[in-house]
């Protein structure tokens, strides 16, 4: 075959292989899904098109679907659950896919996950009305598009490392994320990292490394 | 003489000839600044370097001189002053000489102004408790560096047009400026037009227009 | 529902929410809408695409329906109408639906509007011919594409503040507007602030914010 | 006085205000030390120059100077010190200043920290052979300039989480460090989320959050 | 006919003219093409879209059509072999389309090729574990997206010159490439040099003329 | 000697090899302008710094030398005159020294020249009064920086062609220039094209070569 | 009628209006040309996709259709022809679209062209074997993508001015023109100016103005 | 002390260290030049400023410095040299600093150089004067600046595999090398890679390389 598995992964790095399914046809994502659930593992397969979603969901009965997040997840043998919880606090309507993707991602490693949406800044109100909630995390996700102000704004109010994660959500000067990303690399706010555009499934992995090393278990 | 003053701006666009320094000889500020005298005009001469300001305020006895905003005014007639007050905001410490030039400017034209420091959202309180001050504003200038997510945050909370000024104040993927001028291009508040990079100027300028149309004064 | 709106931004803003189609489905959009409606809100909706025009203009016969400018407006009770008017300058035939996005935002909001087309500065005659009108407005907005020349000549002619609009007309290093937005962030001129490009919606609505200022009505 | 400090800041996110040098006076520094010290608290000044650095060596005998790392601490009260470590892996001689920021402010914030130095990807020998020393670590910091590879590597070989930090060390198309945090930005291997180019200070607040989490100190 | 073929470019720079199939049409490839072989050379087509796959696989039987590649080969007389081999190393699934084009070119002119796939630096054993083989190649071109650290690692564990070829594989701020092309030209190991993004046809010709001048076959 | 002069370049290409001399010491460029005045050519030296005007000055007691242009001149025999004119018109002061070493150029070919300074579009008038003049103009420069707006006004009122010329004058978006430059190549107007920004060297060439040729004199 | 058409444009600028036909519909690029030809004027429009190109051949049999170069012409009344001839130089296959989109305007408007295709640089014989014809051209046209050598290398081999057009021929760091504009910008060759990336028609417009004047048929 | 030499270098890439000395003080390279000594290396620092030289060459008397290229060369045992040539082609004047890096270089590892000055494609013949020399060369270097023709024009005429180096020699659009760099990746030739602005070192060594290769004496 002409992919080599990294099985190996689990044991090294503590996750197990995750298929990104962007440039993969879904004959392809379906035998990489095989190849790992015959070796015993889990699978998340993330950025699926639609074609890949109908094939998987027909290929495995078993699996959990997102076409939201544009994700599946088989879980065979359930991952030990952290004891806090990751914080996934999101701006726009058009930014929870991403933050779905991150919300989804960090459960199927093992952590629970609360979700606020609709907090842009523009509303202060909404954002603040969660606060006591939010300030409970372990470890917090930000997802926003345009001014990517939200990290910025949410890091001053809580103590929990934040992960920034820019949306491509915006218009004309916003590139499609690029001035997000580097507004949110700008925060003047402490304890705030930033992942790629667009790329919650990276902020779900490291929001679930954060917590279940807080919570002891690993 | 080799410049070509518009001493009937007053007239067509309702400002006096404002003296932009940067590049000029003070030699040459000083001569431009003596014809705007001559013509019955009051002087603002902005972007002025230690040996402009130096040489001007021998030259100028009677000159106003702002080390700190890098300007200088020559005030022989008042101007007729509006009724409302133009709100100055500023994030950093560091953005504050735009923040005095726009401050400046405005008084300069017949504005009357209220600054408002050190309001930048990493501190959330700082803003909100100069907030019933800032709401009785006419208009708003915004003054930001870094990731400049204040205009969005304090434009969802008030009522009055905002002028946002992105500094130069930052380092790495701030490129002096430029990505806070893409975020506030980005604004997800309504209400918000940018002026250039450290601008205050321009943002003061502005803001007076808006504030003595405001006041029925023109 | 997934969306949590901001009933309360009329009182804390001055303006109601007003409904961003890009990236919403047709259904989505009229659902807020109704929401807006029961909630006794007059309704505006930007950025439709041709689906869901179509939709929304069987689901709300009572809407106001204007596909060049891609939105819709439902209005139960009028706003009250301020007393100037806004002067909305547009370059070339491209950069109409953007102008008229400005314009049908503003006149939403309370304002009246007269429209100057086909002002391109290449044919300086035509802005010219309309200049002792333009002068009349309160406020200008100015619309234009390439190299976005329009604002600097015209501001530069009259008094009232202006608000620029870029567009993404062009090709080659126009890049899609931006080389139009950063050229209006330099404009030469007084009195000149700069929204997003193609951000009529940002413009009327500012240019509202000014000339109801203006008039006392707020 | 000039500047609002924060000094609840310490209570609402569990870290000291911390001064940034970059753009103040040695005096307006000097002033904003005593007053966090007066109200008890530890200091942490980075971005000095030559100048801050005499000056404030002189105004406080009983501070750390970090020339290297231009930076001061003023450690009145220890902070509790974590349970892990967090470690500190640099790839060239010109990145240790920047690694040297990140040490110094996590051991300032309460965490014990190993340095591993000189560990470039062009001599991978050197990283494999402190690697059974690194995987101990609760979290870790990978700094480096250029094409910014060490993270990508050393993220496939380890469990812990990591902070890359780009600097800007390079030449030609590296521009200043914008090319290195874009390949960090990039990266194909899991756990790896970034700062601002040089931002040595962020990335060690991050990892001291993180391990002082890890440690239940928090 | 439109265009003028080069036919005496094998005697000026020791190779055949190329196909660039990107804007051509079916049939203007068939053309030229034929006018090739009726000149007596070898011919190579790449950049194929699927018209122009099925079109040529049609006109010319004899040719060797490859779908994955996007490329047409029709070798009418082999060209002399060179004796050592040119070693392509690529790092993810998605790499191996360019991957794969530089080693059909590098083969059509003359050389023997070795391919190492799935190479990726977040898991070096792969890499390692082909390190004796790769040693023994003449020349080696290094194929990859994302940060591109490939030809950073390999380099300083070998000694042959080593071509680099960014690819266009990634997403958010990976800029179709732009930002592995950036990473690759400051990379930090020595006997590196770079290609265009996704041109693996570069690639392949340059390794070729290296590995034939060591063979000493030209 | 190190540098190989082109002496033939007269013949070839119509015009002297003119020293660039940025970069060169002024012994270097006296080297330089002492072969071409033994080989009987006119010499001009354009982007010299203080040292090398202070020295050539010395060393040519015959030059003529232009401080405010950076260049030298020196003209043993006379170039035959053209017998139109060019016309050169500038936006601000601080475009003056670019428009100089246009006119400067022109003149030393062949071409007699009309300056027009401070012609600025934010004061039209200015333009405008100078009109009849310009309008006899063989060929024009246009001279501007900020906005670059004077070329797109002023060739809709004129029939010549024209060479813009963007200048580095400006601040914050401006980028040295950039954005100048790209705003001339958007020009809505016919007949502009463009140099490099500040190369008034280059459209001063270029605008000889118009010149003489429309005045039948090559 | 929505767009207001500058008729007297023929008068003032010695050049009739021209339709710039991408983004209007083959129905108003219809009415605009009608309107052109009720008013005497020839016809020229440009940038026709193929609806308009269909729906224009339909609606004025009398036109002449150029699908390659995307333009209809309609000549009622043949201009003056000038004296000299423009030569127009490209590069690749790809660049021919480009340069008869100049060819055709600049007969368009009254002059000969002569055209020379394939002269990429990378086979000089093929532009050196033209060489004596080009350099009886009055004005040179010099199309090319990719790296955009030709201009320069063809400038210092002739004495007339050169008007250079980048095409967004290319890929990888290409950027769709954007290299191939800033490297002929940057021509180290004197004589040449450059349009817009793919801007035939302004090339074939200045080369015409040019040309005529040399003509002294203006 | 504190950097951790690679002295296993030489055996595992075939090179021995290079210190690169930017960012270095003079001591810290005399210090490392000495181990590498001690280690029986000969030694090669570049980028070395003049306090560094004139350190250095009173350090060791016996060093080979070379100002104009900015480097040093202490050679106890000279390397083998390979049969064949480098040839290294430059453009400019400006140019030669890289230039004679790159020829330092492959000198220091081994390879005979020949130096082709003044080459640049604005004046063909000088490069074309070359020609016949310019083939007997195994492996090409070609240095220019500005618009960086010079590799593509050349490598059209040559059999030899060839390293492009862009400098940053160059003003305005130019970007200190950028322009160059991109179009240098666009080149049309066959057989052309590229390092980075101002890479003497990596091209003389890359050039070596392949030299030693085609020369058997590896
Ligand atoms: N949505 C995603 N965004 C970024 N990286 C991902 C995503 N999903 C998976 N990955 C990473 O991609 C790797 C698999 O890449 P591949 O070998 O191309 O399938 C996984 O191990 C993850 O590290
Ligand atoms: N055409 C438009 N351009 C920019 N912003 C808009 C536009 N239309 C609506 N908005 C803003 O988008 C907000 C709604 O965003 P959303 O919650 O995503 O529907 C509104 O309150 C407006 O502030
Ligand atoms: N100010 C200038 N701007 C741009 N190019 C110039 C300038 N002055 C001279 N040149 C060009 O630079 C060439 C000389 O370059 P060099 O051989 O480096 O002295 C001249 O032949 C001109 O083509
Ligand atoms: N292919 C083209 N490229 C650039 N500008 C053009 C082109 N064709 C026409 N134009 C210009 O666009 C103007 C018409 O623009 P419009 O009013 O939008 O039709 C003409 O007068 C020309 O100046
Ligand atoms: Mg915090
Ligand atoms: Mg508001
Ligand atoms: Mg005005
Ligand atoms: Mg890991
Ligand atoms: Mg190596
Ligand atoms: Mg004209
Ligand atoms: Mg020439
Ligand atoms: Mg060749």
């Amino acid at each position: 075959s002409h992919t080599d598995i990294d099985y190996d992964r689990l044991e090294r790095t503590g996750c197990p292989e995750v298929i990104y399914g962007a440039g993969k046809t879904p004959v392809q994502i379906e035998e990489i899904a095989r190849n790992l659930l015959d070796a015993g593992q889990n699978v998340l397969a993330t950025r699926l098109n639609e074609d890949a979603l109908l094939h998987l969901s027909g290929a495995f009965p078993e699996a959990d679907m997102h076409p939201e997040a544009r994700l599946m997840r088989i879980i065979s043998s359930p991952p030990p659950q952290a004891a806090g919880f990751v914080g996934i606090v999101s701006a726009g309507t058009s930014d929870q896919a991403v933050a779905e993707e991150a919300a989804l991602t960090a459960e199927f490693l093992g952590s629970r996950v609360r979700r606020y949406r609709d907090c842009g800044v523009a509303g202060l109100h909404r954002l603040v009305s969660h606060l006591d909630s939010i300030r409970e995390a372990t470890v917090l996700v930000a997802v926003a598009g345009m001014e990517g102000a939200l990290p910025s704004v949410l890091a001053g109010l809580v103590k929990a490392p934040m992960i920034a994660v820019p949306t491509s959500v915006g218009y004309g000067a916003n590139f499609r994320g690029v001035t997000t990303l580097l507004a949110m690399m700008n925060s003047c706010a402490n304890g705030v990292s930033v992942v790629n555009i667009d790329n919650g499934f990276g902020a779900g992995f490291n929001a679930h490394l954060i917590n279940s090393l807080a919570s002891g278990s690993r």
